[in-house]
């Protein structure tokens, strides 16, 4: 840990990302908003409080010369899991008699990330007292005493027979969706998975139709298998997105290469509209007012599992290129890179996660929206979650005190100028909210948005994707009348 | 907080409750289990490690003279709400004015246990940003950055109609369930009450039946309403056992009367048998083999809402009285008292909670069984939770570390010593278990237990209680047959 991580400067809190000012106020003890803290009992993280990693007597201008690495990982060193390549073929030979288990796509998204240390310090699938920190607590306590957040379970499931065949072996090896040797989980354990109270505790909702629990726990089996990770190669996918999927430790090495002192990372699953473009430009834009010399933007889409009528990742990848292509993200100050972990839709308890992966990451701001990681209740007519309530149990989470949480000011189409700006709710009637339903069906119709919605590169992009889904539905259709 | 406080002695954890010793090893750094930790990213609390209070350097010898306070409460001091009484008349007064909300029997069970400090330092209902931690984090962060466990929310419902009558005043009366003025609650917080959310994080599960949701939840309003709690008068029930109702400050100061240096508490909802009561001298036996000159056992029966076929308080609590009548438990070195909290039967969430309200009330030890708050699935043929995950939660809850958990050691029925005795696995087909089913069906039928199974005076209790039941349920049936 340099000397920089060590230190603090906060500064006074009641600034908004929009009226965000620097101060010369100087200290190592945060100031909470003395009004809220009056009245209760806790004490939140610094929600709107943007807070250097500046020494009080050290002067700004050293700071750019200064190695980076913003943040420290969580157990300071970021988990790398890949067996070095000379000890391989050895590992591969050792793998041979052990007993197999047979991993699904999503499973394999799961080693990706573990073996990558996203989830640093976990160093495997969840064991039965890692799971049950996270289920309860979302957060695990560490050897030094202090908690890392884990707010999702990373576990392993595996059915009676797979136990069977394990039986009292220690370590296992563990197999691609295609049969390959992916790598070898030692010192197991296994122990029951009562999906009904991981779902209940992880979703608040045990309602039929949340899409990661019916593609991966409904039909999955009865014993969680918990161990430490060991992978024999880098996780590869081959779809021509591999040379984005930067790892912690590369996105690190790239952070230091670019001397950024400032890493402000924003997730994502959805295109890139001029709103968002306004809030990222404007982040960096405070972010220099406060003094940063470099703040770099980490525009982070999730690469793994989406439900259905998410626009797939290829497709958002190419309307990120050409986001940056048409110059509305500039490419010198951002990095585009795929985060590997599939999406739970788990609302509160899945954007403590997203924070805390990007902290691995070396991510020392995060900027959060209105109802993160969430979606309609799948059998009632509302949000499955307050919509407040991310940004809010962000802000509380216990091991996410390190990073700065930057709460999303909402933009809409602002039909006077005639461009995405933020909200004036003084003139409210002449905002346009365009919600991603809204979007889809626009591009879906062929219906152009309002002049500044998205930049026309990344509007085709789209339009192009929804006219060969509609090209694809009518086929079978087609070919239904033809019988 | 003491000098005393400050100080720990850990002591080799490898002994189990059922063979404790005393060791010369002393070190303010707590020893764990290497055979897990080498394992594990994470640190348990000390689960069956016995850690007195005393300082390496203190001789033991001094303890004794030393006043006891032994563990600090939460936040520090003890929460106390009942307004001093030269300032009632002005309260009541002052209340007359203001919007009212009427309690149920439960909400004002939930009042009495904040008033006395057994939520410390909880200050009144939850309001939002306390309710959202507890439900996601099972603990609070308080000002000096330290967590307080605090796994259940503790909360009040109002209906759209109380909200609307409430409108922008900021503080309101509270009417107890007969209309009389119970308290005030101050600098209010109106939000939403998202009850499956509530139930299925608390719970773990949503599915119909639970008995604290059918009679507290599911009929409640959607808004919760938190803010600051005077009570006016102590809460009293005038049912005979408020001299059983000792407060925690009541609780703290009976044990500096009597000068213990250590505290073990014993929560329970159920008669005492002989098995509990060997549990329990057993304790006091290993706490005085470690040095502890007067352990003090605390016998506290919950005394709030309880599902209806658990056995009534006033019935237990003339049952306890008769385990000490009869010398089953030893008067001198025993406190009975009430806990007044109503029961959730919510497992490994609520298991925390016990723990956490004994710790306000002064105990250091927390003796911790099979299944603890645990009840069998309402729609399933199973247990509801895990019996091993209530103590391994306990162990490893944020705000927890400060009590020394001792986990149950199994107690049945010694067929061939013909008592009650600690299972032993060697000769297990000498062993018979009595469970809380089994017992009632004897005391039902009348059919007696094996001698040693129970005080005969106690038994009797119960006996005459299922008795009485019966008379009762025969009654309406007669009167039925004869219209």
């Amino acid at each position: 840990m340099s000397l920089f991580t060590k230190l603090h400067i906060a500064i006074s809190p009641q600034f908004t990302i929009n009226n965000l000012q620097t101060t010369k106020k100087t200290t190592s003890i945060p100031i909470y908003n003395s009004k809220i803290q009056s009245k209760h009992i806790y004490v939140s993280h610094p929600l709107v409080l943007f807070k250097s990693t500046m020494q009080s007597h050290s002067p700004r201008s050293l700071r750019s010369s200064i190695k980076c690495s913003l943040i420290d990982p969580d157990g300071g060193v970021v988990v790398d899991l890949v067996v070095p390549e000379s000890e391989r073929a050895s590992r591969v030979l050792e793998a041979e008699p052990l007993p197999k288990v047979k991993l699904t796509q999503i499973d394999l998204e799961w080693v990706h990330v573990i073996s990558e240390g996203w989830a640093s310090p976990l160093r495997g699938f969840m064991r039965e007292d890692e799971y049950l920190q996270s289920l309860h607590f979302n957060c695990i306590k560490i050897k030094d005493g202090s908690f890392v957040n884990m707010s999702l379970p990373i576990v392993l499931a595996i059915g009676d027979d797979v136990k069977d065949q394990i039986g009292s072996s220690s370590n296992v090896g563990l197999l691609g969706p295609n049969g390959d040797l992916v790598g070898i989980l030692r010192s197991i354990e296994i122990f029951k998975h009562n999906k009904e109270e991981r779902i209940a505790r992880t979703w608040g909702t045990t309602a039929p139709g949340l899409p990661y629990v019916d593609e991966v726990i409904t039909n999955a089996g009865n014993w969680l298998l918990g161990g430490d990770l060991e992978v024999i190669n880098p996780i590869k996918y081959n779809d021509g997105l591999d040379h984005y999927r930067l790892s912690p430790k590369q996105l690190r090495q790239e952070f230091d290469r670019r001397q950024a002192d400032a890493v402000f990372a924003f997730q994502l699953r959805n295109p890139v509209h001029n709103g968002h473009a306004l809030l990222m430009n404007d982040t960096r834009k405070r972010l220099l007012d406060m003094g940063y010399k470099n703040p770099i933007l980490l525009l982070h889409p999730l690469g793994g599992f989406t439900k259905a009528d998410d626009v797939p990742l290829d497709v958002r990848m190419e309307q990120h290129s050409k986001v940056l292509e048409d110059g509305i993200l500039d490419p010198e100050t951002t990095i585009v890179s795929i985060f590997p972990s599939p999406m739970h839709y788990a609302g509160p308890t899945e954007v403590q996660w997203h924070a805390k992966a990007r902290i691995n990451a070396g991510a020392n701001f995060y900027i959060v929206g209105r109802d993160p990681a969430g979606m309609g209740h799948p059998t009632e007519k509302r949000d499955l979650y307050d919509p407040d309530h991310g940004k809010k149990v962000l802000s509380m989470a216990p091991g996410l005190e390190k990073l700065n949480i930057l709460p999303f000011k909402v933009a809409a189409y602002d039909t006077v100028a005639k461009k995405m700006a933020f909200f004036d709710p003084t003139r409210a009637k002449d905002f346009l909210f365009i919600s991603g339903t809204k979007m889809r069906t626009y591009a879906r119709t062929g219906e152009n948005p309002p002049d500044g919605f998205m930049c026309p590169g990344g509007w085709k992009v789209l339009v192009n994707y929804y006219e060969s889904l509609q090209a694809e539905e009518a086929s079978p259709q087609q070919a239904a009348l033809s019988v």
